[in-house]
């Protein structure tokens, strides 16, 4: 800061201010001013000009001072770190609807031939017949009660204890996000989020005004050294978590993390949504939801049906704490009355007669074969760097440096082979790709493998020239 | 405004600017300032003082300039003319899930006696064995593609010429207000909805920024000549109706009314959002929607399919104007990804095999017959001033004087019928009950009316005390 005197200001306290003002705008002072006696020891000004000065930061929102620590820099949303244009309509064709490849490496959800199909028919035909046209009245907002009351025995198989009063059932995981952004983000709220990490849930949390922030994530979950020095500072409203078999990474988070992120939540006072479409397709242990740890309340369990057993069913539950279930009972209501109660029946039928069991059970058997097979033929390809995750059906490859994502994928859509590119999770990620097992057959993996393989190569041999 | 002098400001200018500012925002002022020449001469003050004034209650959004009409207020949502408290939770008791009572006029959907049950389950095994677990997969955002075209054709017969493109399947009408809600409004958008009308509408335009400015219904749909005043010097941004058997009142919109509606729309900027959940159940003619005049393409025509057809189906979809097409299918997708896929192809079958057709035909015939006998009992009692509506499932009832529905309800509720007060559409009616026969018997409509009748003239009897 050695420049000030070139600054604009009628005074020296003035010509700092707007020395330090720019200096924090263009990203070259990060995080914490200098101390008041080190910044006037250096500049040779007095003391007292630099305490006018950081008042003045602090008036208009640049810093925060904490006490014996010093002067922190405000947390502002970069709009350059999440920019808009990332979200164009243009991501639409990355993820769920590429029907029209030969081989599909993007969908994270089972390959239909799995759906038991003949037991739905089966349970519908049971459903009508006993309940005839009750099924199809108006259901209650917050779920049909024996669903909530088979929810909540469901839920204590994954060491959560709760009460059908504090269930609300939803049309999948994406209307239950939608929900609580909706009834607890304010304009400008931060929500932190995982990165990378879903973005259905970050284009929902912006929708509703909240500003992102990334927290990277560790190989046993969220960095939670990184987020409580940027909570200590910035309060937060959210925090976005899928922390098993996280999307795209695969990562879990550790009991410890887990425990360690609901205390920083009761100290910090913020709400943990928790994501959790995978956790059934574990491949080596069962493991807890962080709900299961929650002493305090804190977390906002939202558990998607849809993804692993029939996409197109829609339908899920939250777990909430009491202190905004009414609010979440009303935003179901304005959102769209209430989820299809004959599907609700049917997803009860099944979990009362032990056929989603019997489902997901299937699903582990056949999915960690396919996980072992592909992880296998992955593992040739020397320009790949990632890890295994314990369950889930994706993995999350780095490429060789100076490769996209996005690159890549353009590629293999020509080739007929779908696959995700990095940066529809993370504007960081722009050399990931996220490639899914859950629709490919094995044969689809030998064929898949070897041109994705190949187009590979090419781009290197491109880039190298 | 002779006692501007009193007011502070060390102007003049100043003085009367306080003086009329205090004077709009107690509402001692309405509607209109005088004009230029006519102030200044009043108050003994030169015409450019008065300028003055008028110039900084325009610069802070008072007053509007009407070019040689002169100087208006600026609309400015008044919170008591339709306050938050009005919408508690407790409004949940009124309306769809009060399933205690013996006696059911509160419900505007059909009995479920008439679901055709064994046809459903017939539809549902045909999908499945045809479709197998096709049916079951994600589903476009927008609408199973079958069902669009199938919605198309049946657009047509209402007069509506459309493309697939224009057609975005929803989970029920609430959910259309709810998106449209989403990506048109802007915070302090001005939202005009008819007097009475369903409130999950005027919830969804609120929660969403909008203000609600309500225009009064006369007996051949709202009131336009109202409307343009309004609209002249206040642009707004949607106008919500329900043109066809309007809900709570029955009225519907005239031919000429809805050709002039549109051609406001397009006049003063603004989109129409066309409700439509009771068209099916004409009793004399069928009545085309507005959507079928929509010459500028301002009209967003939602139709419900969930109201007269099992209603915990939640199914409806929208036609929409081409410029929000895009925007809408991504709030879709932001909503829930997609309306259940299976619940589309349920009812797509419905229309191609025409079951769909045959169902509302026999619904006429059932409820006419049940209209003109709960008629004939209401007009016995000569307490209860309303119209018979052309279609619809319920009456619209103004109560004698002193009475409010509110307590009628109350005292009903205590023994076994529920009926809907007035108050849940409007706080400027009070003294009005909504009666449906949708799910009554001839039976309960007998007793039911007999014990309405007694309850009111208790109340009556209690008033006159």
């Amino acid at each position: 800061m050695k420049d000030f005197k070139n600054y604009s200001g009628d005074t020296i306290y003035l010509k700092l201010y707007n020395c330090i003002k720019d200096k924090i705008k263009n990203g070259s002072i990060k995080n914490k001013l200098p101390s008041i006696r080190t910044l006037a020891k250096s500049l040779s000004i007095s003391q007292n000009t630099v305490i006018k000065t950081y008042s003045l930061l602090e008036k208009y929102n640049y810093i925060t001072s904490k006490k014996g620590s010093g002067f922190y820099l405000t947390y502002t949303c970069d709009e350059t770190f999440y920019p808009e244009d990332h979200m164009k309509n243009e991501d639409f064709k990355y993820s769920y609807f590429n029907d029209k490849c030969a081989i599909n490496f993007s969908s994270a959800s089972p390959e239909s031939t799995l759906f038991p199909i003949d037991t739905l028919k089966k349970a519908i035909a049971d459903i009508l017949d006993s309940e005839g046209a009750k099924a199809l009245l108006y259901e209650n907002p917050q779920g049909n009660l024996d669903f909530r009351q088979a929810l909540k025995n469901e839920a204590l198989k994954s060491g959560i204890s709760t009460s059908i009063k504090n269930i609300q059932v939803i049309s999948g995981a994406q209307q239950g996000i939608d929900i609580i952004s909706r009834i607890l983000i304010q304009q400008n709220d931060i929500i932190v989020t995982e990165d990378p990490t879903y973005k259905g849930a970050i284009t929902t949390f912006k929708e509703n005004g909240g500003k992102i922030k990334h927290i990277s994530i560790e190989k046993d979950g969220l960095n939670l050294s990184e987020l409580e020095e940027f909570i200590k500072i910035n309060p937060i409203r959210l925090l976005y978590t899928i922390p098993i078999f996280q999307n795209p990474t695969g990562i879990s988070l550790s009991i410890d993390k887990a425990k360690k992120l609901i205390f920083l939540a009761q100290k910090y006072n913020f709400y943990i949504v928790e994501d959790d479409s995978s956790s059934d397709l574990y491949f080596t242990h069962a493991i807890q939801s962080i709900k299961s740890y929650d002493i305090y309340d804190r977390v906002i369990y939202i558990k998607s049906y849809s993804k692993i057993f029939m996409p197109g069913f829609r339908l899920g539950y939250m777990i909430l704490p009491k202190e905004i279930t009414q609010s979440v009972i009303r935003a179901k209501f304005t959102s769209d009355i209430s989820t299809s109660g004959l599907n609700q029946r049917i997803f009860c039928y099944f979990m009362k007669n032990k056929i989603w069991d019997i489902f997901t059970s299937q699903l582990r058997d056949e999915f960690s074969k396919k996980q072992e097979y592909l992880y296998k033929k992955l593992k040739q390809i020397s320009y790949f760097t990632f890890d295994k995750p314990e369950g889930g059906l994706s993995f999350w490859i780095q490429l060789p440096k100076g490769i996209t994502g996005e690159a890549l994928y353009f590629k293999l859509l020509k080739k007929g082979i779908s696959i995700i590119p990095g940066i529809v999770f993370s504007p960081h990620f722009t050399s990931y790709i996220r490639l899914s097992f859950a629709q490919c057959s094995y044969e689809d993996i030998d064929t898949g493998i070897n041109t994705i393989k190949d187009t590979l190569l090419e781009l290197i041999d491109i880039n190298s020239k």
